[in-house]
């Protein structure tokens, strides 16, 4: 039988990767995508080696994102998706590449490492009609969706109040001077851009907010710290929101807090209810309708709503985690690409953070770094 | 045997008020004090129902605070001390009535309906040479005491974080027009003073952050905001914290949030680790220390350091809350009034907020409503 | 003006006791009693000082509790209640003495040391019509109530499982052996009684099952452990329990589980839904209605039935704890009493544990003793 | 390059089915499977449709389990292990026909529906030199392997006390009579075999505790019951367990207690400390050495052990939930299989539940329901 699964291309994610490896699971999960392809590293040799490791065909292993989407496009058999997981300051270079040749994109997040890229990219990836989704993971639980289809429901009034924060600890020693990979781009600005915190994890706690309120702020007041001396980029920052509707938002990111893993946790208030969720407990939801008890909404059991249920696994009760979420957006984007394929129309339940999403995120990073180096003002960001 | 309790007046606290019987309670709950006077309310026919309902003579149930300060330094025994439990904007003129006769003072925060009110009260009450504590009650848990000794002793490190939060949610409507007592003076400016939320419980916040860290910022930002039409007051404020040694902190007090009860939390975290601790499950602190697990400290246990000790009542597992907190905040002024009827020296382990600290949030509330007047503009608080 | 409250005496309670102080401050805290008597310990040296410490008058700190009942019944201001917090042994003799004078009881539990001395006691009590309370504490938690009435009310339709708990860690070593005070006696037969852990604190267990669902299991059967070496009484002990409904339940009470301080845990499960209540966090209840989002019901919320506002003190968010819950028991107890003086009928609302109480959680020891000893088979408790 | 991955067959997991789906991803997840081959279902019109539907080639999708195992064998490419997830009476047969043309066998739990069955398919498995495991899959989480570790090496003294529990809610009501298809066959003898829920999910927590401590109770007393009108199994199970050491355990499992989706926990208690694991969050685990603040320990974070890191695979914070644990039991098994591809020895670090645990779960299900029939008496697991 002819597999009908799409055929996938990776560029970054070798040997010592780590979020490599969970986009290749993420794309595995639900079968619905076959890796056949990859430049998985900038050097050839770890390239190759990585290639082996994961089963690759070595003729389909690129020691060059350029020589891969040159050499796909002449294929039959050719990738008709690629996933970019290199350091920041590459994915623009290597997303244009291959929407020239006609492929589309799974994008990690940030989009890219300075505003002006971003802005030239999302104006490509607009122009070119191809898929392209950026990997704001988080968007991927169920119960984030659940939530998001009850305040666009108007279940909890108008919207007051967004707390969103994202404090983790593994930077709140120097390590970046002791060799860690992971450490060392990440508060490296020619790799990873011109924010730190901010733009590695911060944009995830703007875009969650973003996606469940479906509200942008239209000013931003930012202080961006660095407490780790020596250190090059930001690892923590405060930024007050305040949206177009009057309502008022705060966003706390931070990779100096001792005790926190990855905490991203998101708690948005109404005039009629609020809710909180949390990522390291992702199976469930707090909503309080206002003068009500507080009802813990759990995943996969029978109150949560469509939108949660449409992308649900398992039953209640059998955690899903961070995986699933991935999975999920991986997933979502095979069902557009499938939909292409034939020109069918996209069913409208699909939902993925796309190139826009991509965008906002670096326009933040942009508009906290020019609100801190005026020394804290109320700043617009760009769209 | 002679009652050698310390004998006490209240001014305000009669029917329908919630924090009179706080305060009595908390007076009694160590058997420190006896209760022998009041002008419990402004009404003169409520003041005389509320002092029968809790068992005063009636000739020391006044109907007016000035009389019965006058009338008390007349008798042999007269008060040593007064809790002034009255709407905001009566604090300033009552303690000063009782200092003038020589009475120590216990007064709730904020201290002050404005800002020259408190630094007048403040001079006067230094001059006095009399104790005066304000009813910054959180300050009463152990294991706030034990978090403060931990932070003090560099436990932590140099401190890098402060995280402080206090959400409710009894104002999301507008209860104010119900006729609702508590929520019609909160709201009215010519009772509460300038601040509404920020006044009633972003004070509370503010005190408890300085309270453990010892830090007292030197430039703050704020977003002074109010939600629900019709207000007089704001309902919401999020605040910006830059501390002298670099630390950052926020802060977010909030009315208006569904879901949340009385949700006062305080974050630290400094270069060594950090502690966490929330105050509707004030049992229990978590300290992480950096790169090892998380540990439940637990009020009574065994690794409660000597200031949590000493003002722990039970043993572990016996949970103690909100009137044991309030309670110590009196037993502590206690034993600093019994050292002063001998001119022993206090104590230097007897720990109580100040005149001090109640300056310090009224000049708190008028630094933000100043930033906030200016369009959310750094300012420096008033010393 | 006269002082209305109800003349409290205390036999036991000295220095180094815990529970006697803790009676004190329940007594005290809704200002229902005042302590004028006492015979606080059975050394008359330190039953001097322990009075001296609390301020009773020095002639009516007996150094007996025989005398002591004597001659309060001369006197015109003679107690009218009396606390017997001494070890088990002594809790009989001396609840008779005084019924034998006409003062009402609020005893400690469990009841007494033997089931004959239960059974002669409850008798006594049964014929002398004044008022028994036996100090089931975790009684008077409001969310309790919340919950029983609930259960009795039908909310969960027919109860099917009860799952019961109460670990605690403080004699997981031989701390008897080192001078302990607090465990010298409740491992010791001669004044604990036959019971060890499961009379300490495996009867409050039991006697908070029976409080919520109304049911007393018809059989039982136990295992009975000591673990640590030397140990005279059992530190460990699980239960079965048949309910005359068909309903099963599960008791499980331990003094030797590391990393429990106090963990007293109701599950209660009916056709229609659940409940789940721990001490150790008893501002909420979660009650889970089949097929809908469990719920947080918080104490002091507006979602609280009548039995648990009935017996609220402060709002929502300010935590009560062990000492509120004890001395509303205290507080149930007045009202009675008070009822006594003038004959009037007491408030049917009024609830407070009894001797009858008392004397089923003596039973259940006895009962699980005897299911022990014959090699773990199933007994009925005698009534 | 040639596919080295383990050629998988599966027998049931059609259409409808829950665990077949979980095995299939469970096997994708780390990439150690290819799936080729399966009998999905009795229905031949249903296996053809479920073959399709998965993309399995439509030659090698069988009809019936027994045409699969003669027709594999015949294939140079045959299948070298399969996956049984049929209802519980036919795991014994398709196992034996597969063992009799040499595959590797991963079988869902329980092992068999009868002990007879399982202990012939136990001698089978031991005779046949294959790779034979139980799909325990709570025994895959990281924190479980961490907290085994613990216990095994003595870090917790002595163990003393085994709490385990299994509640869930999703057949409170009589659902089995609604057509739901998960509840027809575990309610139905001829297929689910002699127990309910104690077969379906108190095996699972059986085995958890048995995994954990290493300890097998030598003694077991059950209280067996139905609660649900019309129900043919139980839907409710508490055992009371005595281990050789002195040690004593209670287990309950229940498929009637509103509020649970899937609560399998588990707590041990040894002389120099206690854990407690959640399986519905799975990602930390309480670890209280006596005397010490209890350490919450995450998964993935520098303090978990080596058993614990070794199947990780994503950083702390990172939710890992269902699948993954369930995907570590295929790859563990995997490195089995591939170990004896080349008659190299199997890694000892390598960890799954096998035939001998299965057969274990079957002798405590036949042992609780004889200590039920004879009223609730002590009986002894068959070995």
């Amino acid at each position: 039988m002819a597999d009908t699964r799409i055929r996938l291309g990776m560029v970054g994610g070798g040997e010592g990767a780590f979020i490599g490896a969970v986009h290749r699971i993420a794309a595995r999960l639900d079968d619905a995508y076959v890796l056949v392809a990859g430049a998985l590293s900038a050097s050839p040799e770890k390239a190759k080696r990585s290639a082996e490791a994961i089963g690759l065909a070595p003729e389909r292993s690129y020691p060059d994102f350029r020589m891969m989407a040159r050499a796909e496009a002449a294929r039959a058999d050719r990738i008709e998706a690629v996933s970019i997981v290199t350091p920041n300051h590459m994915h623009a270079a290597i997303a244009e590449a291959f929407l020239e040749t006609g492929v589309h994109i799974i994008c990690d997040k940030p989009l890219a490492a300075t505003l002006e890229e971003a802005r030239r990219l999302r104006d490509k990836a607009r122009a070119s009609g191809l898929i392209f989704a950026t990997t704001y993971n988080y968007s991927g639980y169920p119960l984030i969706r659940h939530g998001r289809a009850m305040v666009r429901g108007g279940e909890l009034g108008t919207i007051r109040i967004v707390q969103v924060e994202y404090p983790q600890d593994w930077l709140a020693a120097p390590i970046e001077t002791t060799g860690q990979k992971q450490a060392e781009w990440r508060t490296d600005p020619a790799r990873a851009g011109a924010g730190g915190c901010i733009g590695d994890i911060g944009t995830h706690a703007y875009q969650l907010a973003h996606f469940v309120t479906g509200m942008a702020p239209e000013q931003i007041l930012a202080e961006v710290t660095t407490f780790v001396p020596g250190r090059r980029l930001d690892d923590n920052v405060q930024i007050l929101l305040r949206y177009a509707n009057g309502a008022r938002g705060a966003l706390w990111a931070s990779q100096v807090a001792p005790g926190n893993d990855n905490g991203l946790r998101l708690r948005v208030f109404g005039e009629k209810g609020g809710l909180e969720w949390s990522q390291e407990e992702p199976n469930r939801l707090l909503w309080s309708p206002l003068g009500e008890a507080p009802r813990l909404v759990r995943r996969g059991t029978a109150v949560m709503n469509a939108d949660g249920q449409r992308i649900n696994r398992i039953p209640s009760g059998h955690p899903e985690g961070y995986l699933e979420a991935f999975a999920t957006i991986y997933t979502e984007v095979a069902a557009a690409i499938v939909a292409r394929r034939t020109g069918a129309p996209i069913d409208p339940a699909v939902t993925f953070p796309s190139v826009e999403d991509g965008f906002a995120g670096v326009a933040m990073v942009d508009a906290a770094l020019r609100s801190n180096a005026a020394g804290g003002i109320w700043v617009v960001p760009e769209r």
